[in-house]
C-alpha cells in the first residue's frame, strides 16, 4: 500500500526532511510508472462507476480529493493525467482562486461547502480551504487567532464529511525550489505556456521559507486520524500522477461501493421486451 | 469533413430514412475507428487547452455540445469515451433529468442558462432544453402553443450564444428500435448494468413512433443556419464516439482559439529567476 509510504507522521513537520524526488513504494522508472498509471485506469474507472451508480440509486457517499502544493507543483497535472482516467460525468473539479468579494463576505468555508461533491461523485479541489491558512497567513490577510480558529474549523469539517460518508484524501504535492525554478523558466520559454505564468508566482517564490513554515504548521495541525495528509514527492511528474492515482484507488477500495441491486423485477421487465409488439 | 455527411438538410425530417448503422465519412471498421478516436485525443486536448487558456486570459468564448437521443442511444457513452479525451478541468457536464419543482416554477430555459459553460470551457449537455419539446410534448405536459413558443425560444437562445462566441454543436444520436431492445436487454442481463435500467425506458419505448415524430418536428424547427443539427448513426458505438469527436474537433478548429500573448515582460521575468538569491 502506497499510503504507508506517503502518510505524514503525527507531530511536528519538517518539509526539508521529506524527499521531493524519490519514488516511495514504486520500484520502476518513468516508463514503468506511466504504464502502471495507464493500467490503473480501468480499475479506477470501475470503482468510480460503482460509486456513481450508488449515488444514482439513493446512496449519499462521495470522495473529496484535495490537491495542495506550491505553484507549479502539478495540481493541474494530476487532474489532467490521473483524474482524467475516469468518466468526466462522475467528476467535479473546482479550482479555488483568490476569494471574490462575495466569498470574503462569508466565512472562509462557505465557498468550500458549496463546492462539495454531489452523491456518487469524486470532487477534486485544485487548491482548497487550505489556502485560507496558507496565503492568508503568509500575506497577513487575517489575524493569528483567526488562523488558529480555522485549523479547528477545517478539522471539524473534514470529520463531518467522513461521518457523512465522504472521505477526504489530502495530497500535498512536494517539489523542491530548484524544480519550481525550472518549471517557471519553462513557462517563460514556451509561448504555449505563457498563459500559465503569473509574476505573482515569483513573488510567492521569494517567500518560499514563509510558505514552507505555513505549510508545516497547517499540515501538522490538520493531520488528523480521520483525514490524514499524504506528502507526495512531486519533482517527478510521472510518480506524482501515479501516487495520487494509487491513493485515490485505495480510498475508493476502502469505501467499497457495490453495484446497486435492481429495484425492479428483472424477469418481468425482460418479458416486457421479449413479448412486445414490433416497434418501428 | 464529417460535418457534410452528418449535417441535417433543411426542411421536413424523416428519421426512418436516415441510417442508424452506417459510418458516413469513415472508411475503416471498428478497430480503425477506435484507433482514430485515440489519435484524435491529442488534437482535441490541444484545442481544448487553447480555449481554456483564452478563457483564463480574459476571453469569453466557449463551446456547448448538446447530446440528444432515445434512451440507450449513448449520450453517456460519448461523455465517457470522447469528452473524456480532454482535461476534466476544461469540461462542464450537465445531465438534465425531469425538472424539479423549483425548475418548473421558472421558464424552461432557466435551468439551461444556469448550466451554460463558463468562458473557455466545453459545456456538455446530456439531454437538454430539447427535452422540453420532446418528452413534454409526447407526454402532454404542456399545451401545443407552448411547444411552438419553445422552438422559437430555443432558436433565439442558440443564436444569442453563437453571437456571444459560444457555438452550439447539436448531435442527435440515432439508433434503431432493434438496437435499443438489445441494449435494454443487456442492462437487464448484467448486474453491473441494473442501476442504469429504468422501467420508464420501456414505457417510453412503447411510445417510439410518438417520440420519433416529436424529434422530427423538433429537429426541423430548430435546424437553423447558426446551430444546425447533426444526425449521428449510433448503432455502432465506436462510430458514434468517433463522429462526435470529429464534429467537436472541427467546431474547435473553426473557433480557432490561440495561445494568449504573455502580458508580462518575459525577459525581465526570466532575469528575476536567473538572478535570484538561492531559495531554500
Amino acid at each position: 500500500m502506497i499510503a504507508e509510504h506517503l502518510r505524514l507522521s503525527p507531530g511536528p513537520v519538517d518539509l526539508t526532511a521529506l524527499p521531493t524526488d524519490a519514488t516511495p513504494g514504486f520500484d520502476g522508472g518513468k516508463s514503468e510508472g506511466k504504464e502502471a498509471l495507464e493500467e490503473l485506469g480501468s480499475e479506477l474507472s470501475d470503482l468510480q462507476e460503482r460509486l456513481y451508480a450508488e449515488g444514482r440509486s439513493g446512496g449519499t457517499r462521495s470522495v473529496l480529493l484535495v490537491l495542495q502544493g506550491m505553484d507549479t507543483s502539478g495540481k493541474g497535472g494530476v487532474v489532467r493525467h490521473t483524474v482524467a482516467l475516469v468518466d468526466p460525468q462522475g467528476i467535479e473539479v473546482t479550482a479555488f482562486g483568490p476569494p471574490t468579494e462575495e466569498e470574503l463576505a462569508h466565512d472562509f468555508l462557505w465557498r468550500v461547502r458549496r463546492a462539495l461533491p454531489a452523491p456518487g461523485r469524486i470532487g477534486v479541489f485544485d487548491r482548497s480551504h487550505y489556502e485560507d491558512v496558507l496565503v492568508a497567513k503568509v500575506r497577513g490577510l487575517v489575524e493569528a487567532d483567526e488562523v488558529e480558529r480555522r485549523y479547528d474549523a477545517i478539522n471539524e469539517l473534514e470529520a463531518e464529511l467522513l461521518a457523512q460518508g465522504t472521505p477526504v484524501l489530502k495530497c500535498f504535492l512536494h517539489i523542491s525550489p530548484d524544480e519550481q525554478r525550472e518549471r517557471l523558466l519553462k513557462r517563460l520559454d514556451r509561448p504555449d505556456k505563457h498563459w500559465k505564468f503569473d509574476p505573482v508566482d515569483i513573488d510567492d517564490r521569494q517567500l518560499w521559507p514563509q510558505y514552507r513554515a505555513a505549510y508545516e504548521t497547517a499540515l501538522e495541525r490538520t493531520n488528523t486520524e480521520v483525514a490524514p495528509w499524504y506528502v507526495v514527492p512531486a519533482d517527478k511528474k510521472w510518480y506524482r500522477n501515479l501516487a495520487v492515482g494509487l491513493l485515490l484507488r485505495d480510498t475508493l477500495v476502502h469505501l467499497g461501493p457495490t453495484w446497486p441491486d435492481a429495484d425492479v423485477d428483472v424477469e418481468a421487465q425482460r418479458r416486457r421486451l421479449l413479448d412486445e409488439e414490433p416497434v418501428r
